[in-house]
């Protein structure tokens, strides 16, 4: 998966943890924790726009990305033997990581992200 | 693919089409084609949420976006051999099915969404 | 306010309510609540949107707005002696009253939305 | 107005001079240009309700907006006689200011932002 990819799935699994965490309400509704999610949830959902129209400016989108989730993925960690807040930290690794990838690349380099379109 | 799939699907063509829209010119940006692929993008977005998080009010949303992504195809329809824009509708179709299905559905229903978490 | 803004001042506040519930919690967390105010949230947020950008196909999306704010005012409502909660509530029911007066309009006709510009 | 304020007004306006530029077509929708209100309005977006949360991970985003709201007034300041586009590029330079102004605060020092709820 590429990095605009990773971004919705990790958007995804975002929106899915806040319910289960909900859900399972004590801990795991802690207040930092949740405002990470939602963080992580909507910083993944400009970060996959920005990709996907080929921004030159996403650099700094993707920067923050991938802060945002690691932190979320350390906030997640905390609660072993949960299989959902475990998927969770692991998406937004890979996130974390695809994003950190692109954020170093030289907008408009070759490596770079483009408008992508149907060939 | 479930429609909260296919809503991010046809969200991510849309905001790809905008842009080919843009790199075309002409009656390619056509103000209420435009205003169309935007609107489809944005509804679909909010519909992948609702269905993510489970939610027992997403029929109206379903229903909104089924009836914005047949218009957003039709208005594609137009632009006959071009691969973007054929790419574009036959996806927008394919969530407007989606979409119709799960607005039918009883919310709470036993086929209807639910909260999806890991096994 | 017109309609665009109270679906903004909508979402402002719910979004805003959602960290006072998770920082008060217990009922204040119950999932089918939490899961509402962010309903809310992001319907407005849409909805703004459509009616920014004087979309013509607003109404589906306007009469899912109204339909979910008056639900998250309901919600919001048990909560009594909760200043941010009625607040919330308040909101909830001058945005729904915007939106259902909205949706009644036919588009395109004289008293509906249309693209704002600076005179 | 505050941060979280400015990032609405200023996603409002960038909505609405999409509309406009569409409507305007020539030079107005120049691929480049309508890029830059699409990821300007985005991030404006994402950066208001990192604000309402009171997010301690605002400022990351916050200076991706202030960079991008400043890109965006540049891009619109070459539409000279234009109403739409100086009312556009005057709101990002107000949002550009009020974000790096913000992003700028240690997080959590006294005059970041935080939880407001309703007195």
């Amino acid at each position: 998966m590429d990095a605009a990819q990773e971004a919705q799935s990790c958007q995804s699994i975002c929106v899915q943890t806040i319910q289960h965490c909900l859900q399972m309400g004590g801990s795991h509704v802690e207040p930092s924790h949740m405002q990470l999610l939602q963080d992580c949830a909507e910083i993944c959902e400009t970060t996959a726009t920005f990709l996907l129209r080929g921004s030159p400016q996403h650099n700094q989108v993707t920067a923050a990305c991938a802060t945002i989730c690691e932190l979320c993925a350390q906030s997640c960690d905390r609660f072993t033997g949960d299989a959902q807040m475990k998927a969770c930290a692991d998406e937004c690794r890979r996130c974390a990581a695809a994003c950190q990838q692109v954020a170093q690349m030289r907008p408009g380099g070759a490596g770079g992200p483009g408008h992508r379109s149907v060939p």
